[in-house]
């Protein structure tokens, strides 16, 4: 017998789909192309998978996530909820999953501009390049080979210790070479001592020589379309990366993976996929061909990585966390399912650790931090914090498990930093919102990771939280309220006013997330720092990367303690290095290099091995510190308030 | 309508197969799996496919090749004979192709004995290495990834600039190091200053390392099997080259080849099948798996070595006779269809020009004639004659198109150096043949290369032919006589006494092909030379290569003024120096690279553009010479046999 099958419309997309009677809600959206918000891939954990059931029957679901008032109107999680009959479907509008960011964590341009990075000794020779050729024709005096013809003009141009060519171009090399006159524009790829030709085409094409330089960020793919012939950035596309539906963090995304190689390969795919989105998009744009496409350079971090090259990705996970290869060689990007020209290469950038991928390597090199005098430090903020301290004579590096909390997931109304997130925002009292910014200026939908950030300072400053976090309840009123989550929470804006239709709020668990997130970073920080029998003070500079760290206030971050009380001065926001890296790479061959003999000299300094770290985190799980000394002028503001 | 079928039964095989009315007898052949002989590849020009049509109705088919007898028995020319009704043809033994050489042109032991080759700074580093490594298992304080760790213990055994690996190896790493425990066999191919390690294997698999040396001649195919732990040859095979079907020479071959792609891959498969049918022998017989050959080194001809890969050939055949590609990496093995470890590698020797291909190149390494102090000489004598003069301050080659006299074709009664071919033969007066030697001592079918050289001069010799050649009328008897081809002929050996059913004999038309070919060789050594300011005594070897060289009667081939008129003892045969250098390369990185600085510095002298060398060859056109005087000791033994 067949399963009985029912028919589902979702709202207000207007999708329908038939699905058998058992099926997730999540799996027959997925079905009908429609997108549902989801961060740990249909484990029913990350409550993202919001939907209301308008009609019909459906089984299954847990309450936890809901209020009451929530379950009587339907609300379920979609990972869980299954079709019994015919249904309506609603998406609330945080369940819309946004396919593109807003805007796509920019990288510093000073980092990437060619006639500067000069300046820092990085010659422009870009990994691929075209050179357009007009040989000699041949004669019984001068008989080499068709190749050797190639090569010896080719090498007049091009230095390299030898070249070497794929069978497929050295097939069709005598007929091109015919047809075009003996004028050609050879493709050529660096491949360390030797150079491969890539191809070669008739006539001359040089003219036009693209690449894309990829940041494979867990949440979001950047592409940068880079002119080769000298280096300018012509555009930019970014989108969220797909394999969310495959959970919201590399772990989750890992054990899906493992499961087995279908499975690895639709993680494969769905980064493949939209990488190959943006890829159409740019060209389209900027009306070239794909062929015109002849280099892809990849940052990301490790597991990204490996998810892109379909490496075996299960051993990162388990102690002692060791991936397949950090140092890969070039790729036919065509055999990994990328749609550029079809002899184009993919390079990837190196990784030190399981837990330190290239997009670190890459900003480790971008950032200046491995060609710098003085001692300073590169943080990068995200699902995990990652922190970087040294210089030209040594780097060192630590990872923190900081949890997705400033990503904007595990929060009850966090979201990604997409139109209608809260970005910004001040308090004026208890039960005032002074002001508050959202990205796009759409009406609010959630807080962001920025937005979480400065909500705990203002609710810190304000009374609304104490230096452990806990919300004081004897402000309840309509903000500080014991709410229908079962605990404490403030509420910020409510629904009538949101641009979703539930109050945005904070519960006691927000808070307590994003403390136990400040603090890892700051505790993996302070352990590295002590290794070297260094404080916060001796570091030249602290840059922090990545989009979060862009739009970061600076003065709240140090006023919980997610960064260290240091001169403001002494802070700057690097941006995206992870895409520097990769663009850099891509137009400099020395950059390249460079970028390998900077993951080769940095060491991995695994934390969960250091037994300071754990009283450093205990310490750091206060706001901003058990040691408030350490934060003299949070300390004096605070003191400043309390007195007034 | 549907072509009318016909059930075609072949004699002595006994198989049977049904065609299409209008099929050739050939086709029909092929299609039965019956091995016809064939030179010319079914244009009706070599007169090798004769069957004798015994039931049954054919048409079409020229009466030129046959005597009127022949003719009214039922001879007709498979490739031109038409089948119109059911028919039983047979095959007439000549007709019958050997699949395989009796003898394969052994190499001179000495030249790839590895221990007396270190001798010659040819040091024992396989192109193709297994290293057993138990590596230490990872943890927290040394947790590089698992490329690394390979790397980092593989990198203390081979010596190299870096190494590579592709990712179908990459992605089953992480899964072969730990269910092995850590213990691993690394297979590394030389790749010029980097090395790729094609595979990992679990265990300790070293002890099998096994390479295939190749040589693809024109006419047959020999393999070797080496171990590659030690150098030594474990075994050989050979087969005649199955693209013979599409022609004998390489002309015919590249005609063919060129004229679509699917007959340019009929070839490649041809030759192909050929190399998998000795592998499979060759595994077969030493009872390895085809995992354990690793290795493929291959040498031939340009042409030879254009269609094993699919390289286009065609502006090889035409003025200025240029390849695709003399200098090529080594490649998958796989991808082109050997049937050895799926990893495993083929690396083709290098070739100079169209016409002197890697053959010549590898033999000019293993003969020792690219390191010799002294000027010596190499010929190798087939369809071409290449030579080669030099030492190791110089080295100028050419070629001459010879035609393939020397291989058993073009001659009435010539035919491969297989089972019952005359190879040596002795005369004792115009009726009496003296002694013959067949191979295998098989009752004759035909005469060999060698056979002709013998036959020549001692037709010299006895004075059937004067020293234009031409045959003497006036000794008419038995064996002078005016025959069934409408010409002067020399009957050996009457059909009653031979293996076949027609008289072994040569024509007038036979010798002026022996006279042209020994002419053009000889010329072209007279030429270079000139070239040089230097005569035949300048030289202090001349080494005759190949396997022809190998069973060709010195005296006799100076008697008939193929090779000049030295003392015996500065000629030397050296065997298959075509195998001989694709065996050193395959066990000697340095000889492998020696070899392509061979090439390099190998200068290609072009005949074709010297007003002299059709001078030289009329000249040459006579038994021995024109100029007698270049021939003392011939001249002298000539005066002698008139005095007496």
């Amino acid at each position: 017998m067949t399963a009985r099958h029912c028919n589902i419309l979702f709202k207000p997309d207007g999708a329908g789909v038939d699905v058998p009677a058992g099926t997730t809600i999540l799996a027959a959206a997925a079905k009908a192309g429609v997108f549902v918000n989801s961060l740990c891939g249909g484990d029913g954990v990350c409550g993202r998978c919001r939907v209301i059931v308008r009609e019909g029957k459906v089984s299954g679901g847990s309450t936890e996530p809901f209020t009451h008032s929530e379950i009587q109107e339907g609300y379920i999680l979609a990972c869980e909820g299954r079709v019994e009959s015919d249904l309506v479907v609603e998406l609330p509008l945080e369940t819309q999953l946004a396919k593109a960011p807003e805007y796509a964590g920019e990288e510093v341009p000073e980092l990437t501009d060619v006639s500067r990075a000069a300046r820092r000794k990085v010659p422009f020779a870009p990994l691929v390049r075209k050179t357009y050729l007009q040989l000699p024709p041949p004669d019984l005096n001068n008989n080499v080979s068709d190749l050797q013809r190639l090569e010896l003009a080719l090498g007049k141009r091009v230095a390299t210790e030898g070249f070497q060519m794929g069978l497929k171009v050295t097939r069709r090399l005598p007929e091109v070479l015919r047809k075009s006159d003996w004028a050609v524009t050879a493709v050529t790829g660096f491949r360390g001592p030797l150079t491969e030709i890539i191809d070669v085409e008739a006539g001359d094409t040089s003219q036009r020589n693209m690449c894309i330089a990829a940041d494979i960020g867990t949440t979001t793919v950047v592409c940068h379309l880079v002119d080769l012939r000298h280096g300018q950035t012509l555009g930019q596309a970014a989108k969220y990366n797909s394999q969310a539906a495959y959970g919201a963090d590399v772990i989750r995304r890992i054990v899906h993976a493992s499961e087995n190689a279908d499975k690895g390969d639709a993680l494969r795919q769905a980064v493949i996929g939209d990488l190959n989105e943006l890829i159409h998009e740019l060209v389209t744009r900027y009306r070239l061909g794909r062929r015109d496409i002849t280099l892809i350079a990849a940052s990301g971090n490790t597991a990204m990585l490996h998810l892109l090259l379909s490496l075996p990705a299960e051993s990162i996970r388990k102690e002692p966390y060791i991936g397949a290869a950090y140092r890969l060689p070039p790729f036919r990007a065509a055999e990994m399912g990328l749609q550029i020209n079809p002899r184009g290469l993919l390079y990837c950038l190196p990784c030190v650790a399981g837990f330190v991928g290239a997009d670190i390597v890459g900003g480790i090199y971008a950032s200046g931090l491995a060609q710098s005098e003085e001692i300073r430090m590169l943080i990068d903020i995200g699902t995990n914090g990652e922190i970087v301290i040294g210089n030209r004579d040594f780097l060192v590096c630590a990872s923190a498990s900081a949890g997705p909390a400033f990503e904007g997931a595990e929060c009850r109304c966090g979201m990604r930093a997409t139109r209608g997130a809260i970005d910004h925002i001040r308090l004026a009292d208890p039960q005032h919102v002074l002001s508050f910014s959202t990205i796009s200026s759409a009406p609010p939908l959630g807080l962001s990771g920025t937005g979480y950030v400065d909500l705990v300072a203002e609710m810190l400053r304000i009374g609304v939280i104490d230096k452990t976090g806990r919300i004081d309840g004897s402000l309840s009123g309509d903000c500080v309220r014991h709410g229908d989550y079962g605990e404490l929470e403030y509420m910020l804006i409510p629904a009538d006013r949101a641009g979703g239709d539930r109050d945005i709020l904070i519960t006691q668990s927000d808070v307590n997330n994003i403390l136990r997130a400040k603090g890892a970073v700051y505790a993996a920080a302070s352990v590295l720092l002590k290794s070297l029998d260094m404080g916060f003070n001796d570091l030249a500079e602290i840059m922090v990367a990545g989009a979060f760290g862009n739009f970061l206030n600076l003065e709240n971050a140090i006023f919980i303690g997610l960064l260290p009380d240091i001169p403001i001065q002494k802070l700057r926001f690097v941006g995206n290095t992870s895409l520097a890296g990769a663009k850099l790479a891509a137009l400099s061959q020395t950059a390249y290099e460079d970028i390998f003999a900077v993951a080769d000299r940095t060491t991995y300094f695994e934390l969960s091995t250091d037994p300071s770290f754990m009283d450093q985190f205990v310490s750091a799980c206060f706001f901003p510190h058990t040691h408030i000394e350490l934060f003299p002028t949070v300390m004096a503001e605070l003191a400043g308030k309390r007195s007034s």
